[in-house]
């Protein structure tokens, strides 16, 4: 599938030919000229995999640059599928905010930006603003479908799930949850992020493509049950979406429950500096008003600790990791069930 | 207990009266002037909890400073405890890193030094060796025994043990060893620290003091888990050590297994940049040679990642928490049963 | 007083109810996701005293982080003053460049901005831009009249001085003089700041309201002067303005003088690098030409230092803080009698 | 020659006359303030000399901080041309990114930007932006000819040339095409930066002037021999501008040789981590395909170095300085005879 | 006078004569290998002026590198003062610690040392201790008295002072003390810094050499009074050694008063994080337990501020200058009479 | 080769047998504990060739970290040379300042300490001073003969030479010199390094090792010429020394000249800001106070440029690389024919 989309102009090139089959694997290069290297590029690894018909999928990992699973997986795709098991085309993107994968940052080492607060980007900006760019003028109007691959990051320690972005597109909106749970996480979580329109998901839905995003643990490491879950829901969405042999599809989680977080209630933030000592697990049933947690002064042992409450009902669906809070962290987000 | 020693002078300075019986909460000062405060002064916390007659014990959190489970058990000692409910003192220092632990890093900030690998100090040398010289000269002497409350901190995620501190004096190895035991933590290990002497640990068994340690958890955030067993663990060697009440000893892991890590064989490094991917769990047991993860390049996709292999037979006792590594980082740490 | 505006979306939001009487005091939090809090906001501080019928008045401290006289003041009204006392809102925000008040800087840490520099902000842009976008798009069409409390900052030591907002709205620039006379400082200043339409008076002034500013003092300390005409001078303008019994009014300076910087002939700046020796204290008595000080090379000394001069007739109003100059630094700052 | 332009407005002032005849030396003044100084200005180095009739030129040094022949050219004009030897003006800018230029940075060390990637500016942007600005709007219309003296910086070694703008205008194409011949670089190359309209000698093409460029050397140095061909160059191409005596030009490449970078494949990138070992030196021939170096990782002795190659036939025309590099850095770069 | 003293080796060099009369402005070289010079030296600016017989006084400035009005009369007596003036020899030292005074810090930005913490140094350590090493064993064996200028630097303000070194030798305190009378402060305080010998003017001592300090403002700025003050006083004590002529002694404070700093309890700390509300001047009088002022969180209004008090009775010898505190951070000082 | 020292204790490790004939490729580990990685290493690589019988030969790279020849010869070595070739032992060391190396940097980014500065090193100090007191106590006494392969680095640019490590020892001198001409490089150099004694060459020759150096060019980068000069100079002297077949040997400068660096008048300094231009080409006969060079403040074009002037009679043996001066900076080096 192609789309007329107004292209912006880009100084970026890559030797990929979207329109080849088999499998390549390269980069796309932004010409970045910063103090230590005045002609260089700034190569993001991009690899796409096409055979026979079908639709595009495009793969989204390293959005944040310290979120593991699906980087992985994309790794795994790009090297092990064989081209003769799909039908259609994957766009396998690694390391989108390349710079931040390299440092293991969130945010780029090189403007400060986050990349998922930058779309639709510029391509006469800094090098974030010129990926974001490139992946809404010239990677999405090639797409069918988009899965955005996050982890909780270095903060968050998050309960794995497939993640329905909302639209006001009832059909839209119908094709991302069925691509959600399709991914076969025991839990699928709706996430608006209070209505930033800045994003990867938000930019993919505008473009009109079937968008699902997870999260995948987190606290900046590689967790062995997340990956599981990754290789085997990536696989599942595939599959779904007519890429792959349905007969690679996997059900463990037929009656997987859905969830929501319901604007800022969802949210439990640190109103001191200390030290967050959560009260209850992940997944664990809370309710509104419930104590949270405390935050301990741990340099200051006379000082009782600050005790924080959870805003809503629901089950505690991720925790901060650092145990180091300053006043307006996120200490834990509860996620209320639909 | 007094013990006459050398004391090397000092500048530092306090209100505390260690004599004075009750609870009296307050700061060592080290006079200190960086370019921000000439005249100024670095406080490090301390309570001392004295009652009737009894042993001296010494408890340590903040050694460093990202290290969380101790610091919140010594605090809610100092603010909680009843003088009249012991018998001895206790000498509470919940972030004696101070720096370092309201800056949530391992080292401290001021002057990069690792507090562990000061002793034993140097009372004009920069803060980090001022404080070690003053535990080692004005604090262990006034000791019987000491607990160093230590967890993985962000680097590592270690399955929650106590710790034995290995000596060559018999007599003072099994006080080490019992007083570890009585700490009734599922596991309890040895460590040698490959021998280095520049540690609070090897430095309190020099004195002469009963010692042990703990590894409570560690990713840099507070463990649920592993705060109740520092919890229970500590009142479990205070009773052990007659301090309170042996009424308050639980005791729940009857059978609790005892490991050691045998030298340079226990670690795994990694051996190029990427992502480490562990394969196995804490806890599993795990042989010499068994592949133990892999790294992955994630902005490299077309590159196979490279696989890691343990180093001797056991269990996984430890995991790097970051996934990012670099030649060198420590990937995993095997524990093999005494 | 609510006027209708063009508001742009914001992801900021508040527990305040601007409609409530009473006292409130709480934050405007503002969503922001960097590497060390993926999920956290910005809390930025702000009470609400509202009694009764009468105008709103908006006063804001901490536009930069280092001048300090005005967030005290608001913080003492915040807490003492009781509702019953005032007629109609005073809306109290203490710290709005919350990043940099913490920091002890004049721009903010997290993205390098000046606030003051930022107007009227981007609701899309980063931190400091969304705080500025807030408070054009909802403070300030809540407010009539607005205080924007500065002091000199780390860089200057100023002449503690009331300072009037230019405008070319002949009424509005009327009150605004009524208003910064009613301050009852001993000087008074017309400071156009070049023209600049960036900060936050000039953008009040746009949006109709009465508008005063101060320059309590400096070299990034309190002064216990600078403090109590601060104090003095902010319930002088509450009760001009009608929020506070006209019994509060206390008048010292009958016949204060009233001064204008006059362009860019004000400013003396220094050619070299060095250490800056002024020859007169603020408020003596200059004329163009004269030698101003000395900028002295310390680490040179067989070259002599470098003479600077003012550029117009006047006082002195402002003298550089730190001693440490580089070409283009302002070294002094001369007010022109009106 | 003055144009109207439609100039946006400035808080630059100086106090140059552009329409006095002598040599004036003074500085344009951008009001800057940030934490160190808060009222205070960026000085510009700038100079006029102007006589009798002719046309204006002017000299740019300092686009990026770290290359220095044409700023010391600029510098010895300053001081050293009589205004009796010319006819018309030069208006002589040595350090126009002076921040850059005192931190011997390619990019500004106060706001992090590549000055010649920020044209046409923002008048009320940070104060890289406020400069270009200013030289689009107040500077490049007082102006016929304009020279942007570049050297390769501290990331590359460049064979020193005189350098091309393309433009569509087949006019100022021919008359860009002359004013380079007329240096006499033994070298003249067309560089059309990946057409990028960010750059200050784009911007003086969309404005009409005859454009041209230099790349004297380059590694962070002086090179003697630049130097030489950089003080003669100058002299040529204002001979033959007219604006001083014709007897001053010199011509010693009467066959001096023109290139072309042929796009995206003029340029060898680093794949890897490691130490870029040059194959060939400056000047040499070289065809497509052909070993252009090796990249050792001099950290792994056991692994065998990456090999680059050329992209294209013609000459190496730069190469990198530094030997670290880094996946994406330039290696060295082709150009295409013409 | 030459004493015989164990020099330790050194790798510094000077083209300095000490024994040549006249005046000599030059350097002591310390060569210094970082990074951006392998084969450079640290240039300590050093001038001698002598003539006939008499002794040999060391005046040093820059000891930190934030204190000028030292530094300013060094070098107004290095380039005005004509060698017949005097009898016996002055050593002239306006910046000991060059890169701290080039870049206005307390501490070297190099090695992050107190240049007066590390006395008597170390020829093989860093560049701060090779500089007091240096100063040690080769200019304070040439000294019959040493004059040591400070003032209160960027963190402290401080009445202006003569500073008297105590010591145990009575004779040399009997010289110390009358030196430090013969500078005619209105104020004279002995300051022992706590016992601390790692300083300057404690080495001078050691090294028997009459020692006199000064304490001249602070605030990181150059004081118009102290500054005179400093002119003045420096001439007294030159003139009551006897190396000018006592024709240049003047006396404003017959009576001047003598204070001492008693101790720890002579500072008052901040115990929080916030902003120092001062409540007396410098000079006032204040005694035990008073209040001496308040710490603002005022980016917290609901909480009140807290309270620090006095430790001792006597006035008010320094304020903190920035109004940012942490805990520790020294807010005032208090001298006592003696 | 095997003595007996007293060898410090070090907790470094590595699996390297040094006894055993072959080739080895691997790592000595040295423990280190910052907040990034709790429990890991630093991995210096190393590499031994082993074969019959014969001397061993010590071959240091990476001593400073933007230094490159050597450490790509010894890496070539390392991959290429067959076993059988060799009668005696190689010990290959590439990059003994690993951190150093990773980074570019002259210094260790870890501890900031030239590690040519610090010998002989510390066991138990910073991860620098373990390295060089590991080389110290465990490699030195293994070998022979040590050839300490340097080039000019990021800050000086060097006609490449052999060097030669003077040594009060007559015989041992002897042996020096004669290694250093067998390197036959067309200029062997004496270097004294101002008596330092903390480097690897004159801590080689107290432990009587035959020591050579080398300094190839430099600028940062990889020179094809220097690199060319230095793989046959290395052979020619493992031929020297009969570790390999004397028919490896070329001789291309029978008549190579020998010079000497004649103490400190061998260098000249900047004496101020700026940008330094020089006067003579590398090799180019000088003699004293003949101007150097001039040092340009490109920002202040009106002020004429400081002249700088040759202390000795000689050849230029180095340049600065970076144009950027500052007072101190070693500007050009002088060698003395002997």
């Amino acid at each position: 599938m192609t789309k007329t989309t107004d292209k912006r102009p880009t100084s970026a090139f890559t030797a990929i030919d979207f329109d080849r089959p088999g499998r390549q694997i390269g980069h796309v290069m932004f010409p970045h000229s910063p103090h230590e290297d005045a002609w260089g590029v700034t190569p993001v690894p991009i690899a796409v995999i096409a055979n026979g018909t079908g639709p595009t999928v495009i793969l989204e990992g390293g959005n944040h640059g310290d979120e593991y699973e699906g980087p992985i997986v994309i790794g795994e795709l790009t090297r092990e599928l064989d081209p003769k098991e799909i039908q259609g085309r994957l766009i396998l993107m690694p390391s989108n905010n390349v710079h931040a994968a390299r440092a293991a940052q969130r945010t780029s080492p090189v403007d400060g930006l986050n990349y998922n607060r930058t779309f639709p980007g510029d391509p006469y900006g800094s090098i974030t603003e010129q990926i974001s760019a490139y992946i809404t003028d010239y990677i999405f109007p090639l797409g069918d479908a988009f899965l955005d691959l996050h982890s909780g990051g270095s903060s968050l320690d998050i309960l794995p799930s497939a993640i329905i972005e909302p639209t006001l597109d009832a059909a839209l909106a119908a094709r991302n949850t069925a691509a959600a749970r399709a991914f076969d996480s025991p839990n699928t979580v709706v996430i608006g992020n209070l209505g930033d329109p800045r994003t990867a998901t938000a930019t993919a839905c505008r473009a009109g493509l079937t968008t699902i995003g997870t999260e995948m643990g987190g606290g900046g490491r590689v967790s062995i049950d997340a990956l599981a879950l990754c290789r085997r829901g990536v696989r599942n969405v595939l599959a779904h979406l007519g890429v792959i042999d349905p007969k690679h599809r996997t059900v463990e989680n037929p009656e997987g429950r859905t969830f929501e977080l319901k604007g800022t209630a969802a949210y439990v933030y640190a109103g001191t500096d200390g030290i967050f000592e959560p009260f209850h697990k992940l997944g664990a049933r809370v309710s509104v008003g419930q104590p949270a947690g405390r935050v301990h002064a741990i340099w200051k042992p006379s000082e009782a600790p600050e005790v924080v409450h959870y805003g809503c009902d629901g089950i505690v669906f991720a925790h901060r990791q650092p145990g180091r809070v300053e006043p307006g962290n996120c200490c834990a987000v509860v996620a209320a069930p639909i």
